[in-house]
């Protein structure tokens, strides 16, 4: 077998099923090697960027890595920023990245670049596999690295040579280790610093997963703490039956004001609270100075145990959790479009099992409040700010999930970084229904201009935050790539809509025009 | 004045004149400044992508750097592969990236990375401004990097705090040193080396402009030399009344045909020719090994004043130039759309002054013939090989050149990857006409996974190789942007829409059904 071959056994036989890809010429025999052998899904994206995304959604759902394969190094640029999301979410993913024959890069014909220069910035891992020889081996290393708690981004880099000469193999990657069960000393630390008054559970990684949650209200039921999470999680679980965690807010005086009584946070998965930006005269830190922190597990630890044992040391294996959300949905709402009646939809609709990919941006800041009582569902965030996530992630969470609903929510400025997305969901047939809010500017910086202190926008600075002249026609670029669409300019038409998409199977758009 | 305005000031005193731009937060204070300060264009991309394609398209006809505004480390990693090209076409520009304030850095919010490691590969000159008392400076020699022959990227990082705090400015860039003269040696090298038989001059930079050409032509006639340009070429000069120089081919095979016959090549702006990629069992250069290479000047050189110095040494000042094309368009052809019949409606119906952007890919491997004795017309390939360069090119070279049409040649698999710029081109109401080879497929891939010996593709492969289930409708993702479209299924319909496009002015798309 050829070095290609020998790769793809390897990636198979160390459990990874699924390949997101955007091949050319220097990966032609890794193409030609998926062709022959059997055990991975081989799911096309139109750019790099949905590529990569769709391997972050897909690792949040399905716990495990995917492999993608990209084109040197502009194909693998492409896909940076969704790979910087899913570096800042702990996602693992084995990126293949083809490199011209060995002998040929010093030539420096046209595609060639400093690609493990490219990939060193949003990888946690980087190699080249030289030769055939070695390439399994590499690849295993690599799904090893991609697995390491809480996930870590691998980047193997695959010479056509390595890929076309003749290999031994394949390998198969070692196991997981099991994550690290946290100190006894950790946990008599954090049951102490939440007996005191004005403490909070701070929640992020898997601290969010409904195991983890349901420890921590028990903890707050024994100690009266709040239990709050990061602003973004990338995956938190909730809805009705689960106990809630209350984000932190985005806007920098919003968070500052939830977080001015704390006098005692303790750490499970988070880290203590950091502005997303910097602002002239505000505090990166968000939390009172007065506030100390206790780091009960890192986000690579066993925070479930961590959290099982914390409630042991408080007595409180069998209390009645606390903030436990029921079963209430808002009614179905009427009438002109508000943000409120916008997540009162949601909050009605979302079916059990759900999954929502939110790059609502400014619209859907406030979708937590009116949410909290659906059925059980997912939800889904963006965590390394990079825009053009959510439609890719959507599409990685749907082929890891083909039997749950995906509802992607999509702001207009970053819905057309990636829109190539819809493509794939339409040839995939991926149960996907994407809501867009088109609100015709990038209305999140309208309000950082103002934040920053640099005043109000003229002309030219107008144009830079609009997205109007012409307006974008969502219903068009849905179509246009083999997608169901619909337009809503109400709360009845958003309510109707989403309901026809959410009866049958299948990707469809819904343009929301705010 | 802070710092963003003295670095804007700085730029515009500098003769930057245009901003291609797509900021976020950590930019507010720079969009505030373009705001106040007169002088400068600023043009919205939706996709970081579209502005640095952009920047490339507007440096090959403007002659001059443009700048760019990116918002972090995935801004500028999404703008990296048309950087990548920008760099191997030799264009300048001035990138400007936002970054966090210098003091937020440590906390590595979400959208903290290594930013001048993301420049690194695709950059030439790269710094980051600490300090507002040092930004006007450093843009001044952002300026020059950019504008060092033949042009370079440069990409100055600008915290936000730089961005806000009080400065001083502007600076000005100092002009640019004038082109290197090559030795009397060189030249006197390169006559000896065309008297012999088999010889070719080879040219690239500026060597295919129009009066590079010329010179070539007096020397071809005096010495019976070829004159032979590279497979691509930044902005080749060409049409009637320029002296013809014939393309190496794409095809390894072909290449190696086409040069089979030389013993002595002079290369003026132009490297030893090398093939696009490696192939198993064939080379990588692809002059025969007989073939000597004498270098009479680099593209960074006065390429014309040395074929000037050049004809001078043969005699050749006021010889007639050989190989030159005559007006005699091909007619407009009718019927089955074929590669050639479409090369026919180009070379009939083209304008003068008409910008081609060609990334026809494999469909328009035979354009360059039935082109030829057009009327007299700009021709810019892609020079990087990182596909998604066509229409965000176009956009930047008719921001260069309001008065002339620009005709981008695009494939469906390459213009899927940057198709935002359509926006762009709605919004600027910028004169271009995109012409979409639909032919469902990733075509060349096809071709390339036979030459790299992997075999007929299976189900898996033709799956990786096809854009169809769905077939994307260019007409929707057009008009869904604000362009008017048509679709050609003939020659007939192509010549006839070709022809109303040209005849008004505006954007507009052709998707034509291969």
């Amino acid at each position: 077998m050829n070095g290609a071959e020998s790769l793809v056994r390897t990636l198979v036989a160390s459990g990874v099923e699924v390949c997101f890809t955007n091949p050319g010429t220097s990966e032609m025999h890794f193409v030609a090697a998926l062709d022959k052998i059997e055990g991975m899904r081989c799911v096309l994206g139109l750019f790099e960027g949905v590529v990569t995304g769709a391997a972050d959604g897909y690792y949040r759902m399905a716990g495990k890595p995917a492999a993608t394969l990209l084109h040197l190094g502009p194909g693998l640029g492409n896909g940076l920023a969704n790979l910087h999301n899913a570096k800042k979410a702990r996602s693992g993913i084995v990126n293949i990245v083809g490199e011209h024959a060995s002998y040929h890069i010093r030539h420096d014909a046209p595609l060639t670049s400093d690609i493990e220069g490219v990939a060193r910035p949003m990888s946690d891992w980087v190699r080249t596999s030289w030769s055939a020889r070695d390439v399994a081996t590499d690849g295993a290393r690599a799904v090893e690295a991609a697995r390491t708690a809480p996930g870590r981004i691998a980047t193997l880099i695959l010479p056509a040579d390595t890929a076309w000469n003749e290999a031994d193999g394949p390998a198969v990657a070692r196991a997981a280790a099991p994550r690290t069960a946290v100190s006894a000393d950790a946990v008599k630390a954090a049951a102490a610093a939440l007996k005191g008054p004005n403490a909070a559970l701070l929640l992020g990684g898997a601290g969010v997963h409904a195991p983890a949650l349901e420890w921590a209200g028990r903890i707050a039921a024994a100690t009266g703490c709040r239990i709050i999470s990061e602003y973004n999680s990338a995956r938190i679980e909730r809805g009705a039956g689960r106990v809630i965690a209350h984000r932190i807010p985005y806007v920098v005086d919003a968070a500052l004001a939830f977080l001015a009584d704390l006098r005692s946070v303790v750490l499970a998965g988070a880290r203590p609270p950091v502005s997303f930006f910097a602002y002239p005269g505000k505090p990166s830190l968000q939390a009172p100075t007065a506030c100390g922190f206790t780091r009960l597990a890192g986000v690579e630890d066993d925070i479930t145990g961590a959290l099982e044992a914390l409630a042991d040391e408080l007595g409180a294996r069998t209390t009645a959790p606390a903030q436990l959300a029921r079963l209430e949905p808002p009614a179905v709402p009427t009438g002109k479009l508000t943000q409120e009646g916008i997540a009162a939809v949601l909050g009605a609709l979302l079916p059990e099992g759900a999954i929502v990919v939110d790059e609502s941006v400014s619209t859907g800041r406030g979708f937590a409040a009116l949410t909290t009582n659906a059925q059980p569902h997912d939800w889904l965030c963006v965590m390394g700010g990079a825009i053009g996530f959510a439609l890719p992630a959507a599409v990685g969470a749907a082929v890891a999930c083909p039997d749950r609903k995906v509802i992607a929510l999509e702001g207009d400025g970053s819905g057309m970084y990636t829109l190539q997305a819809m493509w794939t969901m339409a040839r995939e047939n991926l149960d996907v229904t994407v809501i867009v809010f088109a609100n015709r500017s990038y209305n999140i910086l309208r309000g950082e201009l103002a934040n920053v202190g640099a005043g109000a926008p003229g002309r030219r600075a107008t144009d830079m935050l609009t997205l109007d002249r012409p307006d974008l026609d969502w219903c068009a670029l849905a179509r246009g790539q083999g997608l169901e669409a619909a337009r809503a300019a109400t709360l009845d038409e958003l309510a109707h809509a989403l309901g026809r998409a959410l009866a049958r199977r299948g990707p469809g758009l819904i343009e929301l025009v705010m």
